[in-house]
Formats: structure tokens, sequence, C-alpha cells
């Protein structure tokens, strides 16, 4: 489809990707910058990866605070034994494990690591993980669609497992978080006060709660509140999925075991059900609402950037139309 | 521009323009349902007011429970006392004051009234003082569409002053009131802890600050952070304007007078600099850029919902191309 565009070396992206699928991680890294910092070469790099079937995706997400790093952390071990199956059957193996940190308030890095990536240095020697932040790209929408390319790219060079991690609970990071095959929505005894404004948006996204720290004071308050709100919120039929709760205490490893096998039962029950596959049509149908909406923007800043837009303001101020007139004859 | 397209008695535009520039509130208010509604009848309304001068805007905003209804009562009061000059000259008269109260989180009404729209009732017998709600049409950023339309309505039937109130102190309604000439910021002793969030958006659109109900305690404090932030935010020219901060009880009626004067003296600033101009230049410019956004998005979305985008999907999902390719084809 896109054919290799020769570039400086290092730069061509398809000998970058057979590079990095043959193991080599700055490469994959150079891949990832380029699909986060969007343009054409994001794009050249999205029309090489899209043919690989995605790998299974889990969104981390929760207050800041919470201990999403040292959970995510713990769950990385965990996957590495393998995907949990029945007791008569081996373990289903997970060779290696990426996670995407995705922060939507930090401006483009570049790459760099953020400050509490070091907590996940204890991997860093681990060839088969590898661990990459992202922040958002100049622009509108940016970080949703780099996001989708980046976890296919990572797909297409291996990986089966994507932990998509974010930072904080407004509407960006849940949405991020929320494009995740198993969405996990961790919080903390007494959480509460503390996520008030989006309990909703939060119930909507979670395939299962954790309520980490559970080894503090409130846990078994936290839980009951969770049920309580399980039970008033969702019109469930028999069958549908209901959102577990599991209690770690992720300093320790307590419970991450537990919770490991609870998106290893999601995941069973997303395949059984054919979920998987309706759940990821949709998000590849939102996505193009995404890139349709971000594509005819970007016409309409080229339009609001020229001459025939500045003259359309001077017949606005000086009355000679009305805006939806001058609007329609500089789209035409 | 736009002929007049007949319609049933009395849905007419420009009948309804004809009858509503005579007085007639009843087709006043119709026209404005038209505006709040949207859709081509709302264009046609566009059409017809754009030439007349615009009317001196003045906006109101501040959190809900400091009083902007109470107090954009008195104003109307003391707005009929007509603009504040040097005292050797006439009063300049204003002998009609429209208000537009804007609630972005209510669904569209219809122009039925809010329910703290009943405190402003000692007007309703004035038939020089027009009172109408606008809610939210259904559709992205119809309410900021629809409220510069309006206000051009106002002023064509000949309404030389329009406040413009806003409920809350969302990006909504910040944006609402500060496409105004004059923006007021009203808050309340002890305001600090309310509006924490959005201390740097009201401050940047403020071109005076209210301190209501300032018999109650903690209205020294609320001056003095008010002017702490003034000092401490702006990087000001020597003739700039420097939004002052004045004290009312609404309640009563205490302040009223010297508020009135104040923004009389923010008129005088804005047309002695050639500032009024200018920034209803800028305004125009940027409802340009909404329009223009709003009638691609309209676009997207007809594209986003026929029988290619269903097939462009199903490209997408059995993983015959990427979303950006998918997405251009559908454009072009």
């Amino acid at each position: 489809m896109a054919p290799g565009h020769p570039g400086p070396a290092g730069r061509d992206p398809v000998e970058l990707l057979e590079r990095a699928t043959a193991g080599d991680r700055v490469s994959l890294a150079r891949l990832l910058s380029m699909v986060e910092r969007g343009g054409p070469a994001s794009r050249h790099v999205a029309a090489l990866v899209y043919r690989t079937p995605p790998p299974y995706t889990l969104g981390v997400t929760g207050a800041p605070g919470a201990g999403k790093s040292t959970l995510t952390d713990r769950l990385i071990t965990a996957a590495r034994g393998g995907w949990p199956t029945r007791h008569d059957t081996p373990a289903e193996p997970v060779d290696q494990v990426a996670v995407l940190a995705v922060d939507p308030t930090s401006p483009y890095t570049g790459g760099a690591i953020l400050g509490d990536r070091v907590r996940m240095q204890r991997h860093a020697t681990d060839e088969q993980v590898f661990i990459r932040s992202m922040a958002t790209r100049g622009h509108l929408g940016g970080l949703a669609l780099a996001v989708p390319d980046a976890v296919r790219l990572l797909g297409a060079v291996g990986m089966p497992v994507v932990v998509l991690e974010t930072v904080g609970v407004g509407q960006m990071e849940v949405d991020v978080a929320s494009a995740a095959d198993t969405t996990v929505v961790v919080v903390t005894p007494g959480w509460g006060d503390s996520m008030q404004a989006n309990k909703a948006g939060l119930l909507e996204v979670a395939d299962l709660f954790v309520i980490n720290k559970a080894d503090r004071p409130g846990a078994k308050e936290a839980r009951r509140d969770l049920e309580q709100m399980l039970d008033l919120a969702t019109k469930r039929q028999p069958g549908d999925w209901r959102p577990p709760v599991v209690e770690t205490v992720a300093a320790t490893g307590e419970g991450v075991d537990e919770l490991w096998a609870t998106v290893g039962e999601h995941r069973a029950h997303l395949r059984s059900t054919g979920l998987l596959e309706r759940r990821r049509a949709e998000r590849l149908e939102q996505e193009l609402r995404r890139v349709l909406t971000a594509r005819v923007l970007e016409r309409v800043h080229g339009l609001a950037a020229g001459a025939a837009f500045e003259d359309a303001v001077g017949r606005l101020v000086t009355g000679q139309a009305d805006p939806y007139t001058v609007a329609d004859r500089l789209l035409d």
C-alpha cells in the first residue's frame, strides 16, 4: 500500500519496522515517536501496520496517587506468567508485554520517560518488556488519534499484550484507557471524594475495579460503595459481565495474581460471547469518525489562514453579508 | 439578499421582523426561537439582521448564587436612566433594554422562562424591557453560534443595550459572556474557593469585577484578593484599562448606580481608544471560524451516516486499509 519512501539511514519506516520486528527497541522507539508526532511519517507507519491482528489491550486508569504505575509494574510480572486458563490446560504464554503510559496533560516529550516510570526500572533489563511514555501531540485530538496507531504498531512488532496506563481521570484519560479490550479502574480506600465528578463516567468504562492500597482503612467501605454503584447503575441481562472488584496492595504484590486471573476471565468472556470482535469493530468506527473530523478540521484551519479568510472577515466587519453566507462562500 | 420565503401566517421571518421592529414582542420571541433552534429559518433571520449596527452588549457572568439575576434586574433600572456622561452634558438615553439569560447546561426550552427569571417580573409590565432565556440547541457549539445572531436581531429591532447573563462559570458560560463589549464578572465574599478552577479564565475576560453581597463578612478580603490578582496577572501599558472592582448589594440596590457608571466609563474608554471596533472585528473573526467549523462538521456528520461510511468501517474491520486512507477516500 505505502511504498518505502527512502529517507536518511534509520529514518525509513519500512526499514525501522523490519528492525523493530526483529527486536530492535531503538527502531521501535523511533517509530513510536513518528506516531506520536503525527504528520506524514505517522501516516506512513499507520499504513504499514494496520493489517496485523491487534494485541490484547489492557487499560489502567484512576486518580493520581492510586498506585497505577506500581500496579502496572506488578501486572507485567504476572502477565509474563502467561494467560490464566482452566487448571487442566497449560497456560497460554505471554512472551512480551508493552506499556504505553499516556499523559494527556503533559506536552510532547519526544519519548522521554515520565518521572514515575522509574518505578518500572526493574523491568529495564528485561528484553521482553517495553515501556514507553506518550504525551500530547500539539494538535486537537492528537493523542486520541495516536494511541490506536501506537497499539497497532506494538502488535505488528509482535507484542501480544499492551497495557495503556493513563494519568488522571479526566474525560480524555478515560477515553484513552477505555479504548482497550479490558479496562481496569483503580481506586483506593476513600476514593469517593476525589473522583466524585467522574464517578458515572468511570462506572461506564470499567470492566473491572481494583481497590489498591487495600491494607489501608476504608477498603471495606470502598468495596461496599462500588458494589452499590454497580447494583444501581446497570441494567444487566443474565449472562452479562458484572465488573468484579479486586483488592490489591501493589506495593507488596498482594492480590495481583487474582487481578491478572480476573483480567483473564474477562478476556475469556469477551472471546466466548463474540464481544471482543464487536467492541473492536465499534472502536474502529469511532476512530474513523475521529480521523474524519481531524482531516476536515485541518482543511478548515487551512482555510482560516489564507487571504480569502481575511477578505471574508472584512466583509463581515463592513456588514456586507451574514456569517453563514460568508462561510459557505469560503467553503465552496 | 434573502428573499422573504412565504410561510404560514406569522412564520415568515420578514413579516415577523417588521412586526418586531414595530414593537410586537410575540413576533420578536418567535424570531428568537428560530435563532435558538438553528437550521434554515435561523439562517434566514441571520441574513435579515446582519446589516444593522450592533447594540451595546454587557456580559454578566459568575458562580451560581452570586446574585447575577438580581443584579441584572437592578442594572436594567439603572440603564433605563440612560448612559452616564460628564456632568455638563445630558445623559444619552437608553430607551429599551433586552436581557438574554443564557444557560448552556439546560436543554432547549423553546423560550420558556427559567425559574429565577421570575425575579425580573417587576419589569414584566415595562414595555421597554425584553427578557428572554436561551438554552442549548441540540448540536455542537449551537449556543455559541446562536448568541451573536440573537444579539444582532435584538439590535435590528431597536434595542440599544443587550445584557447577556450566563449561569455558571464553565468555559462555555465564560465564552458567551465574554462575547460582549463590557464583561462583568460577579463574585461574592468568600468567592475564591468556589471558583478556584477558573480564576485565570475569569481574570482574562473581566472588564470589571463586582463584589455582590458586599454587606457580608469577607468583602474586604475579596477585594484584596482581586486587586492582588490584577496586580500579578496583567502586563498593562500606561493608558490600558485596569478592571475596576465595584461593591454592590443587589438585594437593596446599593452600589448599582456606581456599577452602571463604571460600565459607562468602560464604554467611553472602548470608544475613545478605538478598541470597541477592534474587539468587535475580532469577535466577528472568531464567529466566522466557529461557523466554518460547524458547517464542516455538519458535512462530516452527513458523511458518517451513509452507506459509504458503513462500507468504510467494514474495510477497517477486515484490515483492508488504514484509517487515514479510508477517511481520505470518504472525503474525496
